[in-house]
C-alpha cells in the first residue's frame, strides 16, 4: 500500500497553501514536511508540486490528492459501522458551472454539509473541463450540462435552469430601437462568460442571426449581471439570478417567452461508497426545490 | 512588421472559439483562417493555439494577442487625431480580483465603456498571477492590493475595500457559544477563497489564532455569501457585498470593529497612449464614489 504519512502531507501542503503551515497543522516541523514530499516524488519519480507562480499540485500530485480523498469516503462509510474509528472530517472536491454556485448550489448541498461535517473544495469549470477533471481523476463529483457519463461514474440529472436575454430597459431602447434586427445585433455589445460560452451563439442563432457581434468577456456570475446593470451589455443571465432585476425593472428581456433552458447532471464516481450515494439522494431530493425539474 | 492580417485571424479565433465563426467574422473561409494561423505559426517557428482540452492561445500566442491590443489602443489615440481613421472598437483585456468585478467595477467602468464603445475582456486573477501577466505582457492592466509597479508600468491607488468575518446569527451561536476562543476557531467551519487566500489568515492572526481550522474552498464571490448564508461557515466578506444582508440580519459579524481593509491598485502599461490615461483618470474619480478613499 501506499505511505498514507506522505500523502498527508501532500494534503496539508496544498491546503494550507504553505510548507510551514502544513507543518503546524500536522505538529511537524517544516523541514519534516519538505522531507516527506521530496521522499514521495522520489518514490513516484516525479514531482507532485510546483512552486512558481503559486504553489500547487502537478498533474500527478493531483491525482494523489484525488485518491486520498476517495479513501477518506470509504474510511468515512467504515466509520459508520464501526464508530470507533472516527474518521476525520471529508473534504470533498467538485468540479460545477459559476451560475450554479452563484445561485442555488449552497441551499441544496447546505444542510448536508452541516449534519455530516463535510467540507467541499469547490472548482469552477464548464462542462467540458469538468468531466476531463473526472476523468483524470482530480475531482469526485461534477455538476456539468452533459449527459455523457464518463466510464465509472454514474450521472443523474438535477433538473434545469432558464436563461433570458436581459438588459437595461434604456440599453434595450437605445440598441435594439427597431426590436431584434440583424443591424442590431450586428452592433449592440454583448455580455459573454467566457469564449466557450455557447448560450449566446444559440440565442442568436434561434433569433436567426449568424454574423459578427461585439461583446465583453466576463468569467464571473455576479459581474456578469453588474454589467448588464451598468448598461453595459445584454447577456444570457439564469432566472436565479434576475427575477428581483426583472421585477423591479432594473433588467429586461429582449426576447420574451424565449428563453434557454439548460439540463444540470450529477457525474460522481461508483467507487464512492455509501457516503457519496446519501449526498446524491440529498442533492436530487433538494435540487426539485430550486431547480425547474 | 508584423503582418497584422495574420494577427487579425489570431484574434478572430479566440475571440470567437473556433476557425469557422472567425471565418465569418472577417468574411474569410475556414481554411482561409486556418492558413493565416499556419503561417503565423510558421513565422514564429512555435504554435499560437492549442485545440485541447478547448481551443486556447499558447503564451506565444498571448502575446501576440496582447501586442494587437496594444497596437488597437495606439490606433485609438491616432484616431481622434485623424477621425478619418475610425478605429475598429477596442478590446482591452484586464486582469483584476473576483471581489471588485462581483461588486463596484461595472458602476466605475460602465459609463466609460458606453461612451467609448470600449469592450472588456476581463479575467479573475488573484495579485500575484495578475501582476505576472502584466509583466508577461498577456493583460493591458491589472488591479489588484499589490503596490509595487511592473517595470514599463504604472500605479495608481484607486482606494479600499473592507472585509468583515460574517457568518449567519444561528452558525454564530453554534460554533462560537463563547466567542472567539481558540476552541471553536479550531472546529468551526471556514469558508476560503482559495489556498492563497491571505485573508483568512490574516483574520486569524488578528484573533491571536494560529492553529489548523477547517475549512470550505469556495473560489466565486457570490458563491462564498451564498454559502454564509446557508449556514455552512463563516469568511471574510467586502462591506460592498454584505451591507443589505446584515442590515437584513441574515449575517452577522464575528468581531465587530475588527474589519481588514485592502488597498486596491490599477497597474496599466505607460505606452497605452492617451486613451488608457483617459481610462485611468475615470477609474480613479469613479472609484472615489465606490471604495473607501
Amino acid at each position: 500500500m501506499l505511505d498514507y504519512k506522505l500523502l498527508d502531507a501532500l494534503v496539508a501542503v496544498i491546503e494550507t497553501g504553505g510548507f510551514e503551515r502544513a507543518g503546524s497543522e500536522l505538529g511537524l516541523s517544516q523541514s519534516a514536511v519538505s522531507q516527506r514530499i521530496k521522499l514521495l516524488e522520489a518514490r513516484l519519480g516525479q514531482p507532485v508540486l510546483v512552486r512558481s507562480p503559486v504553489l500547487q499540485a502537478t498533474p500527478a500530485g493531483q491525482r494523489l490528492l484525488n485518491h486520498a480523498q476517495q479513501v477518506q469516503l470509504l474510511e468515512r462509510s467504515l466509520s459508520r459501522t464501526i464508530p470507533a474509528l472516527n474518521a476525520d472530517r471529508t473534504r470533498l472536491r467538485i468540479a460545477l458551472n459559476a451560475d450554479s454556485l452563484a445561485t442555488w448550489w449552497a441551499d441544496a448541498i447546505g444542510e448536508f454539509c452541516r449534519e455530516e461535517g463535510l467540507l467541499l473544495d469547490l472548482v469552477i469549470e464548464d462542462q467540458d473541463i469538468g468531466l476531463r477533471r473526472m476523468r483524470d481523476g482530480d475531482v469526485a463529483a461534477c455538476l456539468c450540462s452533459s449527459d455523457t457519463p464518463v466510464a465509472g461514474a454514474r450521472c443523474v440529472r438535477l433538473g434545469q435552469m432558464t436563461y433570458r436575454a436581459l438588459a437595461r430597459p434604456d440599453y434595450l431602447r437605445q440598441h435594439f430601437p427597431e426590436g431584434l434586427t440583424p443591424a442590431a445585433f450586428r452592433d449592440a455589445p454583448a455580455i459573454v462568460f467566457g469564449p466557450h460560452d455557447q448560450l449566446q451563439h444559440r440565442f442568436l442563432a434561434q433569433q436567426g442571426y449568424h454574423g459578427r457581434f461585439p461583446f465583453h468577456l466576463c468569467p464571473s456570475s455576479e459581474g456578469f449581471v453588474r454589467l448588464a446593470l451598468a448598461g453595459m451589455g445584454y447577456g444570457m443571465i439564469p432566472d436565479h439570478q434576475s427575477l428581483g432585476e426583472v421585477k423591479a425593472g432594473r433588467l429586461a428581456d429582449l426576447a420574451p417567452g424565449e428563453g434557454i433552458a439548460v439540463d444540470l447532471y450529477w457525474h460522481y464516481w461508483r467507487h464512492g461508497g455509501d457516503f457519496m450515494e446519501r449526498l446524491t439522494t440529498t442533492l436530487t431530493r433538494k435540487a426539485q426545490g430550486c431547480l425547474t425539474v
